[in-house]
């Protein structure tokens, strides 16, 4: 035996939730190190000045940590949706692996962003040099990845939950999905509506129906790519997320339609099937509903399936819920996951 | 001026949470006082033995109440369900009020209960007598009854929501509800399952699809008949609750089409001109959605409506979210509303 | 009988929580309505366009309610520590009843402001015409008293608890006060701290021992003056605040020494006789311990009496403990309390 | 290298709290691995029958597990208090390693569990054999040790908080506990106190003063003894414990006296001193408050140290906070860390 190398991590952004998560997941994980931390707003302090935790590492401004991009191995990219851009573009051109936490790579075309973000994409020949990271679906394109666009969580659990019906391709139509989230899916900032007082023994609905930004990585993985539009199999997803007052955690309950005949036990053998030895995956028995609890702490994501009708088991609507932590599973322990992959190292170091 | 009548209120049942607001509501009410309450495993304490009030007020068996039957004008049944028959019985032969909150006199036919409780009812004349208190539908009928059957939670919130829709003729065939409540919705009971680890930063759907019987009281009030089955013009109802780690509140989000051509603006005035002068029923305007905190701790019903295609707002398909407070609104408000309609005095009294 | 005259009140900062609970228990007053109410970031905005209620009230800048103060009799000032000196200043000037709920003119002395604050008072004259207005303390001297402080939260608690002791003269020197609150006690602002994710699942003590503001009160009270200091038969308090993940409620734990050999049979009647008939004050029996549960909601303050040692009820340490909504009774239902009072209306109107 | 043996554990106990924890930190823990598991409700089930995790681990009853005491490396008791007597003997006798998560085994002498149990030690001669698990204080005795009692969660914490400040000798005489803990604490029960309605957006004390079993700990480690009474050097302690609406973590709020004349710089440098090198306990530096997220979901101890007077930070009075995750530091990762240290294995493994 030799030793392992131990690879070292640089986290722009790191002062969010996402950032905060990386740096617990990372003093855990055999196999990777802390290079260094990013921070604008808390350049000059430390990490333990900003969380509460026992790391008093440095925090410096990005435009440093592009000084330093050799220093590590990996960068994970925690910036506001907009701002990876630029730092993707440097750190790829250094070199480094980057996994990008924001929503700036993980369309197929530079078009889904007009449509989606109401702007063309910026730099559509990077774009074009991304991996889409959900681990479970694109494993063999995430190894030696060099670029990689880590998922949405809300998609993340919309796409893991319904995969195996429309890879089969026995998803109907029309697919609804209220998703739950906790609120720290808002992100660390200050805003009244995420108050405690305001927050807490309240549930709130917001952007409902067909336009939700999040949308367009349920058409590119479901339908296999943003630009299906309305056309033949492609699938018309009403999106429907609600703000729930807990810390961490997305449940989306998800109203579909089974085409082709198949009774239960076959649509329960396609889940089987299909995630069989996926460590992350959790296929829950018939009675059994997945639950936050299932998932909270955790990179797993927990799928319950449930006909209808139980007097008839074998019609064709089913309630499928899929949860995973948002901030785990959904940000920043599918990263560490995209990592082991790319890397080549055991897909599970750091996150059981 | 004359003084006013101060009217007598009986509670059996009053030691769970729909018996301890109905004490709490009474307190405020300018016309209603406490007569007596009852509980079996508590008989012989005060009620401020059991709950963090300050009322001393003594806590007898049902069957001395049965003795004291006249010393009440109205009676509130809080008995788990199953046991208000007997108590309805008696306190209807008394001449006393009735306003069960059970779901025993609920539904319009025996047949119903065959069908949604595994049961036929064991006193189909009594059946017959009762009025479903759904103040806003069924107000009317409700005037000068003395047997009234209180409507579920669950329903209220979904039976309201989707009223105006329904009795327009323009509600679609397929309606799927996923509603979120509070954990006292569950009663006051010390089961594992709503323990305070287990319910807290979680989140758990339970009897998912199309066979729960809350839905016997949707077809009842927008099927017009819990015997209307699946033939035309009858709804198919898919109900999905979940329990949600707040104490008192429901959202039902609602996912249905509305037919007959409808603009946007056509179906907010089907709402406005329904639910004018309703003095607890809060339509939303375009753009903002129901939360519980429109609700919670009042009698009112918060309604939004929300077309899923902002691109196309006159399209069929619709996000109507309707929230109530289960306890007050759900239960206890509701009750009351019913004994002031029923009475004859002021609807609005001890509910503002 | 004739007709009871309907008083108007001016709510100045009205978006706040405080303001939110007074327009909600002003709803229910039998005696009170609202004249105007001011915001100056909302101006030009509904009621209901800030807070999730159904009362379209027009928000005016407070220049304009200055013009409009003679329509109304009672203004309640809820507006920051140090904005409230010129709006007293002005309201006061007009004639009308001025109940100011911010920390401007609590203290006995211009020179207790330079002490606790900072900075000697602005006004002295003004704040010599102040009444402090502890409800069931300075009853007698708020009757028909024109200028009202209304007391803090916190103080409220200690000071309702430990007065039957300070009155009798058997109050230990040393106080020791762990209070925890309610996280709607930090205002309606969107400081990080104060957010959902950072306040849930926590529990934060701050600004610790003998220099808490909030201090002053207690002195005022318990002392009888600010200026005690350090004196014979001066108490020393140890104020400890933490911030609890609840949306309302204080509960103040104190830890005191009860001098002159008395037994706890002797305590316990101290407390029943000062506080005998007081509606809004709950003494409990031996064995029970005051909750947040008693009072959230109410404008209850809930007491409880434990001696330290079981064994030797009647030795001299003693727990006290003392729970009060922060926004009800510790804020908005004081405020109203202290209107009905100087008003010369049933004290409890609007507050059961 | 040579590979390292994985040992391997048994959980009698194991559907609680404190046995789910340790499955999960087992999970993670590189030289441990599960070997059985008991429960006598649910034998016959599985783990994942009973928790929402995905390990069909399968329950025996106790019984079965003495059979296969020689299966186990180490024994972890997660009993009820007074059920571990029987099973630590069972496995004692075995030769097995036995980490005692009861109060069973904590107390020093026989006669001690008569002051606080109100019963003498069944078994004098094993409890004289059992090792106080307090890891940071008791390291060298628990190195190599057979069998060790886990110590109580509430005391751990006031225990770590103080020691230095005791071992100095500069602890003064009266130390006022006010406790706050999780809900957690209580066991998973389905008692109605600590049902989510019940405990949600609620405060609770309880078992105020002198006479809380878990003094017995506390005289234990910094009286050095439960029989030093209220002698010379005792300290004498009044335990305050709050029940706390979240899951998990207790936060300890400590009002002492510092003796000696010391200054806060030499509080501080105590502390310092006492706990170099110590990798689960966090000293705050001056300034900042310990709080439950320094530690919820860690092996960790945070203490933070603030004298009352800020105007006379060299003053005698100090408040001490100590938080630590009851379930964790409070129970299992302590339990975990104990055996780190007696198997001479890193004794952070698995709990990083």
């Amino acid at each position: 035996m030799t030793p392992e190398t131990i690879y070292r991590a640089g986290i722009a952004g790191a002062t969010g939730y996402t950032g905060l998560a990386l740096v617990q997941l990372i003093q855990r994980h055999p196999r990777l190190s802390i290079g260094w931390l990013t921070s604008e707003n808390s350049a000059g302090k430390c990490f333990n000045d900003v969380h509460a935790v026992p790391w008093a590492i440095p925090l410096i401004p990005l435009q440093d940590a592009y000084a330093r991009a050799r220093d590590v191995d990996v960068v994970f990219l925690c910036l506001p949706h907009g701002e990876s851009l630029e730092a993707a573009r440097r750190f790829a051109q250094a070199g480094v692996r980057v996994i990008d936490l924001s929503a700036d790579f993980r369309l197929d075309t530079p078009e889904a962003y007009a449509t989606w973000y109401g702007h063309t994409h910026a730099d559509p020949a990077l774009l074009a040099r991304f991996v889409y990271g959900l681990c479970e679906i694109n494993r063999e394109q995430i190894r030696g990845a060099q670029l990689i666009a880590n998922p949405g969580c809300y998609p993340s659990s919309v796409n893991l939950g319904l995969y195996p019906l429309a890879e089969a391709g026995v998803l109907g139509r029309r697919v609804v999905v209220d998703s739950k989230s906790g609120i720290s899916g808002a992100g660390r900032s200050s805003k009244l509506l995420y108050q405690f007082v305001e927050s807490n023994e309240n549930l709130t609905p917001y952007n409902l129906g067909y336009r939700h930004r999040h949308i367009a990585e349920m058409e590119l993985v479901l339908n296999g790519s943003t630009q299906a539009g309305q056309g033949e199999g492609a699938h018309r997803f009403s999106f429907n997320p609600h703000l729930l007052p807990v810390n961490q955690g997305i449940l989306s309950t998800m109203y579909v339609s089974v085409t082709g005949g198949m009774t239960e036990q076959q649509v329960r053998q396609l889940y089987a099937e299909r995630y069989t030895g996926e460590p992350f995956i959790h296929v829950l028995p018939a009675g059994q509903q997945a639950t936050l609890r299932h998932v909270t702490g955790t990179n797993r994501c927990a799928i319950s399936i449930t006909p209808e009708d139980p007097h008839n088991p074998n019609g064709s609507d089913y309630v499928i819920v899929a949860c995973i932590d948002n901030i785990i599973k959904g940000a920043s322990g599918q990263a560490l996951q995209n990592f082991n992959i790319a890397a080549g190292i055991d897909e599970t170091a750091g996150l059981l």
